[in-house]
């Protein structure tokens, strides 16, 4: 999507690979939304740290920098004979395979790239078939979201206020995003709409990540306590909630996403606002038979208790956020601890519907739908 | 209630008044939960400062702070005759009620001693008056929130889970609090409980003042993002909840509250948890017809879009909070704005009980027991 460079809307993709110089391209997340960098890693090891240390996150956009990674390190092979050369590649694999050990896209990526690769006979086609196949996974991403986008964008409609929670933006596809493409789609088609972004705390990354693609994309839009939308509701502030979700039960229709989900899916309900959920067709688990058994990651308290930011003074916005010092202030009383659950479990009879790339399904027909859906089993 | 000074236990109250100086001594709220300090005003003029200032903050908390101020201004009299002494007395009076012109407790509270002062015959003996009529409010407050406590607390069980939001402890009060008082009243009775405080975003008063109460009174507590509540009654872990009100409706029994609020009901309505409002009778509004007629307050923006606390490293916890910088952090996006909504409204019907000072109603009962509830009209 647009970042505004210097005044001027530059197309960016979160994650490209520059193959003269064999390097991956990543937006600098962490910096966001006070700085925006690129940074170059030069090799997979360097590509590797970019997951481990957070510089990309989201499913989407760490599958792609996995998969580009491995090319990145097939690439750079500069040995002798097939064996070799697969045995570096296993390096590779091994290494952005245990750069966020729990996280599942890098490794189905990776796969893809690899079940490409074996289709070649040299090692210079297996690494130009590794290049191909890594694009092609970035791409697919791409087109993805584009076709959530197509069918989630015939909910909106003119004049209509939406509300999101946390960030199932483009920044964590490759572009476009899960919960925001309807929103791009519908900007691309004239139509006029306003976005209500959940703060999402602990680590607010409505108020961070999705308020920035917003702005940057010029989507009317403002930032809302969590605590706000359903005052917001019940005054019919909110006609629309589209979010994402970090695992949807093909099973049973239930969403994993972000803490705080739950809450406005509850709300949604009793105010009879349509609240629908944005997913790509890889985030679909048709394994677990109930939600209950997902395990909830409980993150550390220091989220809860403080927040960080960049120093300013709070009547004026940042004026120069390049440099501005970024801080970690502790809110809290000091003697006091937190609990800090990171993701809720929203059942499928508050779900109005799920957009996928292939339309938008009740979310109780999954499993009715899940050939269609690509389920093999 | 209690605070640790120095390690040991000792009772405060939120507002207090040294006869001898002529002062009024008062909690320094801005500079909790990371500095505990007594400030001490020396004047009529510096005790509506410091109510204008928010050194002291809360209904009950303010309202008394003005009834001492006037006591105060009263008592500083130097001059001649009656007649001098009530114009002095009118200026005392019109300062106090201008140091916070919305709310209606200083005015209130004042209404009280003035009455009392007009028993008197001479300067001396107004004065006199004054001095206890402002006594007498404020240990009304106190007595208030301690037969709050005594019905409360027969509601919390041994083992019990309660969710709280916001502040409405003793910090909002002269002591004991209104939603705290049940949680202080068990306690005292033997039982143990553990508390939930919603953070409360967008101001955080549940992770620094109610958090800071609790912990000063050894009452086990955690605190908890406000998009946590709905996982947590989804899991089984809150049993009960209890919320203060900055004003109920008499007519319909609807509760004005702080912001999140009516989410928090809504969450316990659909998982058939408890969920009590506890009130003294002065925040009944018995006039207002329907909620939705309720101003609600929109707040500034730079509350939403960052956060005030100390500077710190997130991995400990503040070492030295006597020394901690204090700042602002800009959290959101520089180029976003907020919505900021103060208040929220709560109907009837998600309300299991409101706790009174002459024990727990029905919300839709409020208008049958008005009489019994101090209602002229």
């Amino acid at each position: 999507m647009n970042v505004n460079v210097r005044g001027r809307p530059q197309h960016f993709r979160t994650v490209t690979f520059d193959h003269a110089r064999n390097s991956v391209l990543l937006i600098e997340q962490r910096l966001l939304p006070h700085q925006f960098r690129i940074v170059t890693t030069k090799n997979f090891r360097e590509t590797a740290a970019a997951i481990t240390d957070m510089i990309v996150r989201g499913a989407g956009a760490i599958g792609a920098t996995a998969a580009y990674g491995l090319a990145q390190g097939a690439l750079a092979f500069r040995g002798n004979g097939l064996k070799k050369f697969s045995s570096h590649v296993k390096t590779v694999y091994q290494t952005l395979a245990n750069a966020r050990p729990t996280a599942v896209d890098p490794v189905n990526a990776m796969n893809d790239v690899r079940a490409a690769m074996h289709t070649g006979q040299t090692v210079e086609e297996q690494q130009s078939l590794a290049l191909a196949a890594a694009e092609e996974f970035a791409n697919e991403d791409v087109r993805h979201c584009s076709e959530i986008g197509k069918h989630g964008a015939k909910l909106i409609r003119n004049g209509m206020k939406i509300l999101t929670h946390c960030n199932a933006g483009w920044l964590a596809f490759v572009d476009i995003g899960s919960a925001t493409a309807p929103m791009y789609a519908a900007q691309s088609q004239g139509k006029t709409f306003h976005v209500f972004c959940d703060e999402t705390r602990p680590r607010s990354q409505g108020a961070t990540l999705t308020a920035w693609e917003l702005a940057q994309q010029k989507v009317s839009h403002q930032i809302i306590a969590d605590n706000a939308a359903g005052h917001l509701m019940q005054r019919g502030e909110i006609d629309l909630v589209i979010v994402g979700s970090d695992r949807t039960l093909g099973r049973t229709g239930e969403v994993t996403n972000k803490i705080g989900t739950y809450t406005k899916a509850v709300l949604a309900a009793r105010h009879k606002i349509p609240f629908y959920v944005a997913i790509p067709i890889s985030t679909i688990d048709w394994k677990l038979k109930r939600g209950f058994d997902i395990p909830i990651e409980e993150r550390h308290e220091s989220e809860v208790l403080g927040a960080w930011g960049a120093i300013s003074n709070p009547r004026s916005k940042v004026r120069n956020p390049q440099s501005a010092r970024r801080a970690y202030v502790r809110v809290a009383n000091p003697a006091s601890g937190a609990r800090n659950p990171g993701f809720d479990v929203t059942p499928p009879e508050l779900i109005t519907g799920i957009i996928t790339p292939l339309g938008i399904f009740k979310s109780k027909d999954l499993w009715r739908q899940r050939r269609r859906l690509g389920f093999q089993g």
